[in-house]
């Protein structure tokens, strides 16, 4: 049977053995539903790219560049990490290079070794979690977290998502069991309980109540989020 | 108001400042459930020790030396990590050097900086909590965990903790809300969650339930086990 895993921050991804593996990249808070949102409308691509310095050298290549550092939009850059704002239609069909705090860190850790990395985050969970079962391969769930440390939203996802993956899925090891109960536990009151969450806080402190209202949302999208050739594309699942 | 905070691998500590905190460490499945154990059976002293090598050499100036690597007694040695073990009246009174695989490594890392190095079992969890009130400073959870990785019980036990230190402390960091939450959610099933535990999994197949039984017993004594000058010794609680 195939096993499911959550690393709880890039601190630990040493300890996990990443070839071969379905690695689902996960940073609730904002970039991986930024990203979802984008996706949904329709950008061709997003490339993600490790500094703000390498995002702006592709504006001249035509990409619309997106960064932000600590909660907010960087200078000079035409989109931040705010979801709702990747929905506005003059970004549709556009190709953006997208550099996030902790998000693309992940990615760049591990896209040499995984076998799939593919995005996590609450809009599209069932697609996600459908899209892992039919496909060939043990999944390791890498919580992007917060400057190192565990958080709050992208554990509940990882615990959600191997809530979604049983029983296909071996799910024994400690952190599936510990994240699948804390999430069951409280799948009832997800919008009080995440409120708690630091990170939360600090995004109430910048009024982007909004924000989080989207990022808490389940299944509105039906694509999952993939790397391909080093760009994020969206793909439909085949029903 | 004072600041609980839990560090859920000592992979993580480098994210933590120690300095001038009072660090509990926790390694329920089994060292500090058995130091507890023998402080209980009136030992003198526990001195950790990092390895076997050192502990052997202090078998000469009198100590019993106990020692254990992946779960079992090392060779030559008088004691491993079964808390039952210690608690044979001919050890009262004596003064024991000891090593193993995660906990004395966790008490090594703090050790320097720390206000405290206090020691956190559920044997004894009461009176640890009520303690830690009485005492000035901050407190760090520090779960010994699972070669690097996060394990259940300690990670259980941290919340646990913080459960018991609400509303003394701020509660407020996101492993504490997790932890405590995911306590509090099963706290009326411990035994059976725990059970799933890859740890418990481990110590099963060594047929040693009546060691998980004693672990996971709470509050059967009313000291707490403290460094003092290298030592770890038990201490009562005024009330």
């Amino acid at each position: 049977m195939k096993k499911v895993e959550i690393c709880l921050s890039p601190e630990l991804l040493h300890l996990y053995d990443i070839k071969d593996k379905n690695v689902v990249i996960v940073d609730i808070f904002r970039a991986t539903s930024t990203m979802m949102a984008a996706l949904a409308n329709e950008v061709i691509s997003i490339t993600p790219v490790l500094n703000l310095e390498s995002c702006r050298l592709l504006e001249k290549d035509g990409y619309v560049i997106a960064g932000e550092r600590d909660g907010k939009t960087a200078e000079g850059f035409s989109l931040g990490n705010s979801p709702l704002a990747y929905l506005e239609k003059k970004f549709s069909g556009k190709k953006i290079a997208m550099t996030t705090t902790n998000g693309t860190v992940a990615i760049e850790k591990t896209k040499s070794f995984a076998k799939n990395i593919i995005l996590g985050a609450f809009v599209n969970l069932s697609s996600t979690a459908e899209y892992l079962i039919s496909l060939e391969g043990d999944v390791l769930i890498l919580c992007a977290g917060w400057k190192g440390k565990f958080n709050l939203e992208d554990s509940l996802f990882a615990g959600a998502l191997v809530s979604n993956l049983h029983p296909h899925f071996e799910t024994d090891c400690d952190t599936s069991i510990a994240m699948r109960a804390l999430y069951e536990g409280n799948e009832h009151r997800m919008r009080i309980f995440m409120g708690q969450a630091s990170h939360a806080k600090r995004l109430q402190n910048h009024n982007i109540e909004a924000d989080i209202d989207f990022c808490l949302s389940q299944n509105i999208y039906d694509f999952i989020g993939i790397l391909k050739d080093g760009k994020l594309i969206s793909q439909k699942i085949e029903n």
